[in-house]
């Protein structure tokens, strides 16, 4: 990461390094006195920017949220779904567990369902900014590579194509869904949906 | 769709009257004189609104497409498929004669593959756009209810829902693969999807 920053043109390493320290003092506020707490005048001070730079980086608190759930993802989910994996779950288990941490870890924190909606609405496809080389595709890459090794999972589809249907659905779900975001409500809309894979997966 | 129009406001009513004007003269010109051959000029021409207008509510002849690709889905390929539907085909060939024919007769156009991408990257995502509420989305809801009466299709899922899956995962394939759109990579991409929702169907 580090290296790749260092090939490119001056301004643009300057310009990442900046959205980066935004990025992280955002992270690190939310995190302590928590999103609702948080003002974008707080994240200048913290990020040592104007107030001008960061609207010019993020237009709102809410367009911080993205980077935020992919850290905690990338801290606190992925960690857990790679250590869970070494117990040799069924691949069905370890997807509920993924799915389901992400709801509690992350889509119940304040503002954050309604704010990753929002963003997932931008220009680029949902799936795009979730899925393709990001930690959560990997994650489910790696899910599928460890049930195909089980013999559970067909190898007659690549583990790639395969872990990108699943994370489409997913998004999807979470895009569609969830006007009544209640906590009951999502499990049944998961456990629809890893019935549908049960199937496909197989093979 | 008349009655609807009939209790908006004044305003929007022409506003959709316009736009409705506007889409019917792309789609003309570009079936009968080809996307390539269509200009701006001529689409207002014919919809007899100024080109500021025109641009106004199409920005790019390009943002034309997708009403024109929803006009010859709706014409041509949702027909036959409803058509096709009487010989009581099992949902794997009906799915497969979809996706092929739109292949066939709308990606194939002019332009068309590139347009419709770049239609289906703006704001509102994709799925959105090309499924719910949309012609295709009510196809593939009609080929699950037919599976279902079969009793090829699973029934513990609703139609809806199963329809909703497939069709994400139709358009996440349109969206990310197709770099290179030739008719092969789109037939295997096409294949693989099949072979993925065969189990998934069944359940």
């Amino acid at each position: 990461m580090k290296q790749e920053i260092d090939r490119l043109p001056l301004r643009e390493r300057n310009r990442q390094r900046t959205m980066r320290r935004i990025i992280e003092a955002a992270i690190e506020l939310f995190s302590t006195a928590g999103y609702d707490q948080t003002t974008m005048d707080n994240i200048a001070d913290k990020a040592e920017v104007s107030r001008a730079t960061l609207f010019n980086y993020f237009s709102t608190k809410r367009a911080l949220l993205l980077p935020f759930a992919n850290d905690l993802y990338e801290k606190n989910i992925q960690p857990q779904i790679l250590s869970y994996l070494k117990e040799q779950p069924a691949t069905r288990d370890v997807l509920r567990f993924l799915f389901m941490s992400i709801y509690e870890q992350v889509l119940t924190l304040p503002e954050m369902e309604r704010g990753l909606r929002a963003e997932l609405f931008q220009p680029q496809p949902a799936m795009m900014k979730l899925s393709h080389g990001h930690g959560f595709f990997k994650t489910l890459v790696t899910i599928v590579q460890q049930g195909q090794q089980r013999g559970e999972i067909r190898t007659d589809i690549s583990d790639d194509k395969l872990g990108r249907y699943v994370g489409t659905l997913y998004v999807s779900l979470l895009v569609m869904e969830s006007k009544d975001s209640t906590s009951t409500s999502y499990v049944s809309e998961i456990d629809t949906l890893l019935a549908f894979l049960q199937g496909a997966l197989k093979g």
